[in-house]
């Protein structure tokens, strides 16, 4: 059997890899119009900001040890240019002799990954205006910097790519701005409370954020870059990183008559296997239902990418008989001292999609709050009102935000509800978390919600309250001192059964406490006292304040 | 509605919270035998340690502030001495006044907790050899050592608090040395392999083991105690601390007639109900089935206790409705600088209960290798050889273990299989992970297990092999020359191909890596090319050096 895969990165060479072990003697060819195969793409922002000094660690397989080691063809610098479909040959262009030829197989991979957005602003085809994918984009923004005197950075748009730039560029000793179309971070994949706690960070790292708002030209005089922003400001910077998002590389699906999607991305079935039974596709360039909400999404992402790899490969090989399940896309980044992560879908999605669905948000130590070292991290989960199933889930903080979302991403993928949550059995020792792991505690406060003994009301609707809402603070006098919600009364938790009386009981009651914790058993007291309207303002005024600030 | 609780630390207190907040005219009475409730037992270790430096961190509430926010009458200092189950009564006795009286009841919880075991050693009853359960525990010792000229501690058993205790003190500068009645470190919990890993370490970090050994009497003489060993060793220490385990408190059951079972515990239905319909016990001194197994096992931890608790409650209030599923009895342990833990079953306690299943090692990056920082991490887990159930896992490691146990805990709780684990879709960036987590790797070396594609024998049995055994290390030479298994040939993977004819075709070939990866590729290679009998030593050399040392 002969195979050729197109890419030879995450999804082309997990593929190669996985072939091999399962058919030693197959025939196989991989063409890759880069110089590398098998490299760390989501190491070079970390290689551009010296945290990875040595740039060979970047290559996880060489070109040689990968053709030795698995006993594959492997033409670097070659680019498939065409598929004969019909004919089951590829047309291939060594980018360096030019010479052309056709190669045939029986059966052909796909996996050219996705093409960084260019937006076609003015100015934007200048050098040091750079996107950030390749070894190639890498070295030349590395050189760029090196060889000019670069103090500032504008880094355009604010998803995974762009926050990772401005972590990375921030450690070079750069001043960074950030500028993003939408009105948060992550606005793909987060809902604006959490992301919030996110762009607080970034500000108090001395990134600029200009948010909700767009760059209509760049200009270039003397080296300096001139951004001019929709809202009228105009930035000054020696580099541009474009990070805008990346689209799945069709050209060559095209070209072969593939079926593509609704999401932009080849369609493939469950065994990978696009609609040409010989061609299979695998990584950024697919797209697959969403297990959760049965839509296709393309996953950016290089775990599904290596997943994927290895179940084509099995499907090639043994006739389609493994399925794949699609990816909740879940995803994390570094920024500063801050971790921000994501599994399944958003409210904001949910919403769009016309789902029902209820919101929690709580707080909780990354490990017991005696033992030296715990921070704080913000979990929020979205659920269904029918049957609990967990939905999303959105994790924030400085420490153990992964471990959390490794578990909830578990939970969901399993089609699991906020009860599995109640039940997780982590593992509990001092340095590692708390008899109550806060995934539990999410699952508790969500229980509540479900059952209706906790009515909740978001942040972010804090401001739609009428001006002669009854608010009251359940935090400590203290607390209440250092800053509260405007128009709140305070009247402490442990005094609240002693001050019944004051509160009116024909009126709805808002309540909120630091974290959300104190407020829910406010709650609790002031519902079994006979007040039938109370509701506790989820994630507390931590959560409020990063809202607003 | 009337409840007592008697206890008011992990279970007790949970139990009472919850119950007042879904029974705000609740009359709840709890019980306390010792001075203080509702503290961090878990933390107490490392309060001798001095890692936790401040006595106060370790009250999560005190009696006062309980009291006062949940509206509840706490009895310190007070011991519950009876149960007329009948009456429906406690006795209680003021164990400051000496006072004793009756209370009434129409709810009972029992949260009495375990009994550290006391071996009955010659000389086990002088002052300086102490064990550590509670706050007063901790305050002897503290003060012991304070006033005392300690250098040399000895530590008898080797569990979780043995460890925390080896780990403590030697962080306070004393000479450790730790007797272990089994040949290895937690040997209720781990298997051989994974805890010589722990044991490598702890002699690394200067601990003294003597495994395989119990003491047989303590001598007093001049402060200095004489340990003498079974082996005929005679041991030196200034203080020692007794660690061979707890026994669920059957104190008070026993006096009530409640009925208990073969793990020692008090026996309840799933709704935390005991024998008595008005009784309902929680936390150390409780059995209940394990998920797994079916088998009741007591639960000495503090997660299922809280849990537990809040299910007490809302079982008391509403009748009976929220079962409780059990606990597969997930544990940690921070050892110096490696971190322990486990979840599930072992393969010893599969194997004495005649249970068919396999096993497999993998090793990971605890993240990815080019980002600075990864750590290897080791993954045992044991699987059904039928449908892949997940029956336990084991993780050793320096960094990120907490996390790959409580993904697999996950699964393991959800009764999820091996192909669970080579779906989970962790958070990846550089610093958290790698695009294929060590939980996947575990998943898809224990498939190639489960189909036959990969045949493995465990590094324990390695000395069971007949000495012409062919036997091939894999390895670079360069590794090879570093030490190897003895009788190996050195035959590296990328020659494998170039050499197959200089391998016997009639004989069992068994091979060997560093970690078990390219083993597998080698064995793979091999069968493919028509050897029929090819074995690869699970975990590599690393696991077999570790076990051998
Ligand atoms: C800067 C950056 C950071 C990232 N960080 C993360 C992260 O932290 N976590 C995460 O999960 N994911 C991350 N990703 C995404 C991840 O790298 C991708 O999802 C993954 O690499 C996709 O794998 P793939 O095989 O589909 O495509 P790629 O890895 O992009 O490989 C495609 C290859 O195909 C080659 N190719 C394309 N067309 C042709 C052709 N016609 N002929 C020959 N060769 C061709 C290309 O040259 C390319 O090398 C990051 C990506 C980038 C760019
Ligand atoms: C040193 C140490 C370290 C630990 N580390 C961990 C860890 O890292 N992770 C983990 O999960 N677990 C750990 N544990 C276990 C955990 O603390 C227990 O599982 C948990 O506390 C059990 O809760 P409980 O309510 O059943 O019992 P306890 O918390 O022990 O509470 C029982 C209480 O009942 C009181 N009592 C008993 N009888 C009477 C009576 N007749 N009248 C009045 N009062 C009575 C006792 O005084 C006691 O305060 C550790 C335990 C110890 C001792
Ligand atoms: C380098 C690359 C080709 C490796 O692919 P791979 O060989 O499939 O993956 P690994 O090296 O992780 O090896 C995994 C294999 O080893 C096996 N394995 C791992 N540890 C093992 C052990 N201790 N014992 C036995 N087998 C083991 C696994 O079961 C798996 O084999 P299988 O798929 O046949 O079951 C591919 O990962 C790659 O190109 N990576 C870089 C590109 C990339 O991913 N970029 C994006 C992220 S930055
Ligand atoms: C202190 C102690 C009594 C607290 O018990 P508790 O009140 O049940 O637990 P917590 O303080 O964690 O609060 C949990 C409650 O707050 C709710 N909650 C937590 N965060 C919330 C938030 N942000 N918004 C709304 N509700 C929240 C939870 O839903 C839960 O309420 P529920 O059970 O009614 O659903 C008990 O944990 C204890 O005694 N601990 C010390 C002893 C111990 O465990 N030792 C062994 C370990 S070292």
């Amino acid at each position: 059997m002969k195979y050729i895969i197109i890419g030879a990165v995450a999804g082309g060479a997990s593929t190669a890899a996985r072939l091999r072990r399962i058919s030693e003697d197959a025939e196989i060819i991989i063409f890759e119009r880069g110089q590398y195969i098998s490299y760390a793409n989501c190491g070079l922002p970390y290689y551009i900001g010296d945290v990875i000094k040595d740039r060979n660690k970047l290559f996880v397989q060489t070109a040689t040890s990968f053709a030795n080691r698995f006993k594959a063809d492997i033409r670097i610098r070659t680019e498939v240019t065409a598929i004969d479909a019909e004919a089951k040959t590829v047309t291939a262009v060594n980018l360096i002799t030019g010479e052309e030829y056709t190669e045939t197989y029986d059966k052909l991979v796909l996996a050219p990954g996705a093409n960084p957005v260019r937006p076609n602003i003015p100015g934007v085809d200048q050098e040091g205006i750079f996107t950030v994918r390749s070894v190639a984009d890498t070295d030349y923004i590395k050189a760029y910097i090196a060889k000019n005197d670069i103090v500032r950075a504008v880094v355009i748009g604010a998803g995974f790519v762009g926050l990772e730039m401005a972590d990375n560029l921030s450690a070079l000793g750069l001043q960074v701005s950030l500028v993003e179309k939408t009105c948060q971070v992550l606005p793909a994949v987060t809902d604006p409370p959490l992301a919030a706690i996110a762009q607080q960070h970034l500000r108090e790292k001395g990134v600029l954020l200009h948010l909700d708002t767009v760059v209509t030209s760049f200009r270039k005089r003397d080296d300096q870059f001139e951004i001019k922003l929709e809202d009228g400001e105009l930035l000054e910077a020696d580099i541009i990183i474009l990070a805008v998002g990346a689209k799945p590389d069709l050209s060559l699906a095209g070209k072969a008559g593939l079926t593509t999607g609704k999401a932009g991305g080849i369609r493939v079935n469950e065994f990978m296997q696009t609609s040409n039974p010989f061609i299979y596709a695998v990584g950024d360039a697919v797209e697959f239902p969403h297990p959760i909400s049965g839509q296709p999404v393309v996953s950016l992402l290089a775990g599904p990418a290596n997943k994927q790899g290895r179940i084509c490969a099995d499907n090639m090989v043994w006739d389609n008989r493994y399925p794949y399940r699609g990816a909740i896309n879940t995803a994390i980044v570094k920024l500063f001292d801050l971790t921000i992560g994501v599994a399944g879908l958003t409210s904001g999605q949910l919403m769009r999609s016309g789902i029902k669905h209820l919101v929690s948000v709580t707080h909780g130590n990354s490990h017991a709050g005696y033992y030296p070292g715990a921070q704080l991290l913000t979990i929020q989960i979205v659920f269904s009102p029918e049957d609990g199933q967990l939905l999303g889930a959105q994790v924030v903080g400085a420490d153990g935000v992964d471990k959390r979302l490794d578990i909830l991403a578990t939970v969901i993928k399993h089609k699991g509800t906020i009860y599995d949550l109640m039940e997780v059995e982590h593992a509990y020792a001092p340095p590692f978390s708390s008899a109550k792991d806060p995934v539990n505690m999410a699952g508790f406060a969500a229980e509540n919600i479900l059952k209706g003994r906790a009515r909740v009301m978001q942040c972010t609707e804090v401001e739609t309250l009428p001006e002669d809402a009854t608010l009251i603070d359940v935090r400590t006098e203290a607390e209440h001192q250092c800053g509260t919600i405007a128009g709140a009364i305070n009247i402490p938790l442990d005094n609240l059964r002693l001050q019944l009386e004051e509160l009116p009981r024909d009126k709805t009651i808002y309540i909120f406490c630091q974290q959300g914790m104190r407020g829910y058993l406010a709650q609790r007291i002031l519902i079994q006292n006979g007040f039938r309207d109370v509701i506790n303002i989820c994630g507390g005024y931590y959560l409020w304040k990063a809202y607003h600030d």
